[in-house]
């Protein structure tokens, strides 16, 4: 059965993203720090990477596809290149009506302008039986589990506090969860919960 | 060599204590929740619960020892009866006299009113080779860290999510770790990580 799950790294402190977030930095201060696991790592890290990208569908937030400067800049094709990391389709949540775009190797970027119920819905149809990933950003992931939609979160958690930024589940209220399973890297402690 | 540790409890959003704490929930609300594992998984969480009451001295906050109504009541000899499970001296960072407190089980109760430095030397005197823990709470935590004290921080992360309460790492600044070991149980996840 198709499940909703998140992916998401944070700091030992919670937060997904440093202060100061720009098209230059989009990760924010110290940002990067928080996946050095991915990159550093990739091979002891190889079945967390590839359950990430196993999805079969994605829902973003408008920041997450790219900044956003009023009207829509058609050149902007997302921060991934010719061949974004999805090979699946993605829903982009966002205010103004844009084409869709068909990328290489499989990600098509979809905008979703009627709210984040829809972009479920429209996800959940073309992933079938595979799972659907809250991909990002913090505001979106908010969203999803305020409504009750997520049935997985896997934190990534990487050994340093950031002190500032963008608190993941702040304003999220209480949840229980079930601790589904550990493991760990010397970069990243990788922790999977139930959503109850 | 004998090191500075602390083993604090948090929730997955960084709570160590829930809101509304009080002399008959100094846990706050859901508080106790956070330490469900040390009292259903006591013999899979053993290691490290023997961990915890290993060091040679203690130190905590005047909140963490009672309920502060003022003036001492000299009745009051913490929350924990007549034999508290430190085994060794702790130390009470406090704002007035008291005249140490010997309990029975080697827990003796020594008042220090000269600041977080003093009570540090007294307890390293104290634990000689052992190491010497940083039991709470949540304000005498971040004061040790960032005086930059302490060698290991070891989180003790409960599934659930509170929302509200005292938030273990705020106003720390940020600080750069090294994971030194993972190990999980159903009810929690014990990271352990040195302090650069």
């Amino acid at each position: 059965m198709s499940k909703v799950t998140m992916d998401i790294g944070v700091s030992v402190d919670g937060y997904a993203a440093g202060p100061n977030q720009s098209r230059e930095n989009p990760l924010g201060e110290n940002g990067e720090s928080l996946h050095r696991w991915m990159f550093e790592e990739p091979e002891a890290n190889k079945a967390v990477i590839d359950e990430i990208v196993s999805a079969g569908a994605y829902i973003m937030g408008r920041n997450m596809f790219g900044p956003d400067r009023g009207e829509w800049d058609t050149d902007w094709q997302g921060w991934w290149g010719p061949e974004p990391p999805y090979h699946a389709p993605v829903f982009v949540l966002a205010h103004r009506e844009r084409e869709p775009l068909v990328m290489e190797g499989g990600t098509t970027f979809t905008f979703v302008t009627d709210g984040i119920e829809s972009a479920l819905e429209q996800a959940r149809a073309a992933a079938g039986e595979r799972d659907v990933s809250i991909a990002g950003g913090v505001s979106v992931v908010q969203q999803y589990l305020r409504a009750g939609h997520v049935d997985e979160l896997r934190l990534h958690v990487a050994p340093l506090v950031l002190g500032r930024g963008e608190r993941l589940l702040d304003d999220v209220g209480d949840l229980r969860l079930e601790q589904l399973g550990v493991t760990s890297t010397t970069l990243v402690t990788h922790i999977r919960y139930r959503v109850l």
